[in-house]
């Protein structure tokens, strides 16, 4: 497949997420492929995702950030593997930080850029930033692991 | 009003945030409210805001942080000033930082808990603490900073 979204390879297991499965149907659907050295990621808010009148909510850009940096930790070592069209190997987010650059417009799409900082073999480090009408409105970074054990379970952490 | 949610005080143009507006008719209303010297959220995730199956996703905790951040300012500034019924001061999101200390099971009441680290004229830094089930899911950080005049024209930054 020639420059697919990262979550369209994704396992059915790993395809519900709020933020980027295509599995779930009310999600955001987040999708991330490269563009040159950086993985891009286009997203409209809807109209409730509102923080005042005219601005996008922090929480909005915080899950693209989250997602996107996911993603481009998939894209990196599939890249990296030279297999860009298996199922990627899997990440969870250790840590997210944002710095909210200025306020975010609501009524146009949003582009995530995320570029690698760190790769190695159980973490990726990913910078993200967002922007709208072709200005920095945050930036983020993502530290994504591989997904522990102990979220495969599907069971909420719940005594056995 | 008695030990009341900081954020149905917020005047009506405050009022539309996805994440604790409680005009947003299909937000997350989160609500912040003192519980001793801590101001505590509680908040049940739906079933459609998952990561994989039986957990929640990171920007629903990073949202929960944000929301109940600036909410936890905004109580701690009225306090300060001894005046916890008129409508608060608003702030908005400098910065956003949470560490995902263990997956977050989904089917269960969050906790948030935000206590103040720094209090200042123009700059608010709170942690949040997310539990669930007893147990500390996630540790954020905002800094919370008072609502630039930008944001109050409502029109998202358009050129006039």
């Amino acid at each position: 497949m020639q420059n697919a979204a990262i979550q369209d390879l994704y396992p059915d297991d790993f395809a519900h997420c709020y933020g980027c499965g295509r599995l779930n149907a009310i999600g955001l659907h987040v999708r991330s492929r490269w563009d040159g050295d950086e993985a891009v990621a286009r997203l409209t808010p809807r109209p409730e995702h509102v923080a005042v009148p005219g601005f996008v909510y922090g929480g909005l850009v915080a899950s693209l950030i989250d997602c996107h940096g996911i993603g481009t930790a998939a894209l990196a070592v599939a890249s990296a593997a030279g297999d860009e069209t298996s199922p990627p190997q899997r990440f969870v987010t250790a840590a997210l930080h944002v710095d909210y650059v200025r306020p975010t417009p609501l009524g146009t799409e949003l582009e995530a850029r995320g570029r690698v900082a760190e790769i190695g073999e159980r973490k990726v480090v990913v910078d993200v930033d967002v922007l709208a009408r072709g200005e920095v409105c945050a930036r983020g970074r993502v530290v994504a692991v591989r997904m522990p054990e102990s979220m495969r379970r599907g069971d909420g952490g719940a005594p056995s």
